[in-house]
């Protein structure tokens, strides 16, 4: 995130004919290789179980990918770039396979003259985490005479054990700092913006606590139903598909304490700090949802029973809501409303702080607050950017108040905000892990819902195209708040 | 401000055939009367010198002057209204025409069955003042069965032994709580908003404070030169014509400490603690400028000493910056820069509050803050509205800030902003003292300022189209701050 400094490289994708490849990944690693100021030697190496490929038939491939991502055929960087791609079969938990691999990572790196250092990214199912890092560390392709480094996309287990395993897995080939585990929500420049909000503006940390805060909201919602993932899905649910990874992170953000400086380390201490000050999650403060069947933008869905390939009896939630209690010196008393959920009213990424009111109001002499509280809304995604909702008079005879929104929209400011990946990809490449989640993370939030996860649960219909169940209302509106959007 | 209860009233204004009447009392009364939900009996009475004017020759008088404010004679409103007028000629000093005055006064309220509710409006130069209230009070016009309301324009004094006099001379015949000193500026949406803005938005009391805002700039600037008035603005100067009432109202809204109570007495006395702070004002924190030829809006302009009616030597100040130490709990150490002037780049009136920067920049570890300051900006005109200056990262690459500004509009809101007189009327009618300067704070704010006033000067030209002499710069160089317009 602050690092530029990039040397010549060699990266290898595993699931180099994965559609997160071809969707995200080349074309992230296409806008990043053209925006280069000056031109670093590198290659891209595909690695894939398919045999029929080589390394021609596998550019075009690419080729398809980069024109389906909106790269013309005439845009002079495209050529070179197709031209850095090489292809190489591997075949799974195969110990000679992987010898291959080696071989010809040094044949690429001689031919090309690449001092060595390699990244390996794991854009695979996590059943094919384990056999990958192993047949890595087996032909020693987890050192170098360079940098080495490991990129492994989530999910990054799925409970607390599995976590664990998979660490441990990890550390017998990789040590800590080579590894980025990627949460690419992290990469969003909202996100990353967050530290900047808080950390170069004075006028907020001041109010930044329990004194002047009332809670804090934040929602994920979409719009899609499970699509074609319910294979996936069944096994997982919102709160591991969402909440442990995205959903906390922004918790963290918006929670954390001023870093002692701005780099990995130091912030991902003050993030895991934040995790440990989150109190066990008591049964009633957690809501579970399955959405029904119901109108989405003026289409009637399905219910997530009647999906393909879901169980006619699931009890997978596709919606959860939280009450989190962050029990620090500056969060207690302040509740942390998490929510997110599949076929809600619209998109939305939204984190929404909620301000005290004041004291007293002297508009209504002796009467408590009736005002509304003023609110910061920072929007992650889509139309990026901040609200400061505040009261200004109605202009005319009496003294009315109404809510009012002050606005700052990227969009009408930046031309193109970098796409996520693009970002994470940079980061990973110049040995910047700020935005990349440690073992310790993983872990700490595993430990915290995972127990949730293996309590018995009731889950909650709720009419597809709405924002959630009634008994997610229940549980803001039992401490006076109410869910900004709803 | 807050009161709205309108009783049947009779509306005298001296100076009925004069300029401020006629552009803007009289359309400022008629969209009062057309607003209201219900109709209410009222009666205006235009008093002038002029002879030669009767009721019908004084309402088509009106009804030319309403036509040139838009009013158009297909206007259903305007008959009704314009048969509501009537004139009476007074000799000023002359006690028999004001027994006449005072006859008709009763004749009109007999006829129209008023209940003795009057406001006696002084829409006069100020030399006239002391006869026309003396008068008042010589034929008993300063007491009724109902109301009796005075009001009066700026300038109200040119010095503390003046406005003293004139308070004297008024309260011989007028109780304190019968008078409203108009200050037009106090009638501006924005300028009444400042209550709202500060005491019903919890977000922005808890940092209103010297701990975390470094400075406060008060700018009002007019593209104008002295255009026909220097007969007056000889004798009176930018200090005088702006400082003393406008910026030093703006000045008390901006420092005040909540007031017990949203009502009149409550709020004017923490504006005169407000003035009672004010530490004397040094020689080395006032610069006094003058234009000179040069340049506005593209058109070669003269300067003050070639305007029609200024003296060939004239030391009159058309430009004033200050800098003022409130010194209270709240407000030591913190600068007020005030500064006003004639035939500057753009006509603005605007409040800069700048918060001090981070304690440390953890952007660049072991530095001090080297980030831009946020700011709050309040525009009282032209395009009213609030601005939050804050730090967001740009996209891309590298840890860069930018300064950004999240912004409010009224016009985006609010179809139309009622003119202050309106506002300011209808508070008189409703006997809303609040938005009415108090006699102590006349008094106040002239001990402030005269000795200003007394004490040689040095008066430093500027070029017409700039921000002021580069003295000004100075003042605020000094501290390490700048002008934010410049």
């Amino acid at each position: 995130m602050s690092k530029s400094n990039v040397e010549p490289h060699l990266i290898v994708v595993f699931g180099a004919t994965g559609d997160l490849f071809h969707r995200k990944l080349l074309p992230a690693l296409f806008r990043l290789v053209k925006r280069r100021a000056e031109p670093v030697p590198y290659r891209i190496l595909g690695v894939a179980r398919r045999g029929d490929l080589d390394d021609a038939s596998f550019r075009m491939l690419c080729a398809k990918a980069l024109e389906s991502a909106g790269v013309a055929e005439s845009d002079s960087a495209r050529a070179p770039f197709l031209a850095a791609l090489d292809y190489q079969t591997l075949q799974d938990g195969v110990e000679d396979s992987y010898r291959s691999l080696a071989e010809r990572i040094d044949a690429l790196e001689t031919a090309h003259r690449l001092p060595h250092n390699r990244i390996f990214y794991l854009a695979l199912p996590p059943q094919a985490f384990p056999a990958t890092i192993a047949g890595l560390g087996a032909v020693g392709l987890n050192r170098s005479a360079g940098f080495t480094r490991l990129v492994i996309e989530k999910p990054f287990g799925r409970d607390l054990a599995t976590a664990r395993e998979l660490n441990a897995l990890v550390h017998t080939a990789f040590e800590e700092p080579q590894v980025y585990r990627i949460d690419h929500y992290l990469g969003k420049e909202t996100v990353q913006n967050l530290f900047v909000f808080r950390f170069a503006n004075a006028l907020f940390e001041p109010i930044w606590n329990r004194d002047r805060i009332e809670h804090v909201q934040i929602t994920v919602s979409e719009e899609l139903g499970v699509e074609s993932r319910a294979g996936y899905y069944e096994q997982a649910g919102a709160l591991r598909d969402m909440v442990q990874n995205h959903l906390t992170q922004l918790l963290c953000l918006t929670a954390m304490e001023p870093p002692a400086q701005f780099e990995a380390d130091a912030i991902r201490n003050e993030k895991v700090k934040v995790l440990r000050s989150i109190a066990p999650i008591s049964e009633d403060d957690v809501v579970f949802g399955q959405y029904t069947p119901g109108n989405v933008d003026g289409a009637q869905v399905r219910g997530y029973l009647g999906e393909t390939g879901v169980a006619p009896e699931s009890k997978t939630e596709t919606f959860v809501a939280l009450k989190l209690a962050v029990s620090n010196w500056r969060w207690q008393g302040v509740p942390f409303y998490l929510r997110t959920g599949k076929r809600m009213p619209k998109r939305l990424s939204q984190i929404t702080v909620s301000f005290r009111c004041p004291p007293v109001s002297m508009f209504q002499p002796f009467n408590t607050c009736v005002l509304s509280s003023n609110q910061l809304v920072i929007t992650v995604q889509p139309d990026e950017g901040f609200d400061l909702v505040f009261e200004v008079k109605a202009p005319g005879d009496s003294m009315t108040m109404r809510s009012q929104r002050m606005q700052y929209r990227y969009h009408e400011h930046f031309e193109t905000l970098p796409d996520g990946y693009e970002t994470l990809l940079r980061d990973v490449i110049v040995g910047d892990q700020t935005l990349f989640v440690r073992a310790d993370e993983v872990e700490k939030s595993w430990e915290l819902f995972t127990p949730v996860l293996e309590r018995a649960r009731a889950v909650h219909g709720y009419a597809a195209g709405s924002w959630g169940p009634a008994a997610a209302e229940r549980l803001v509106v039992s401490e006076d708040h109410r869910w900004v959007q709803r």
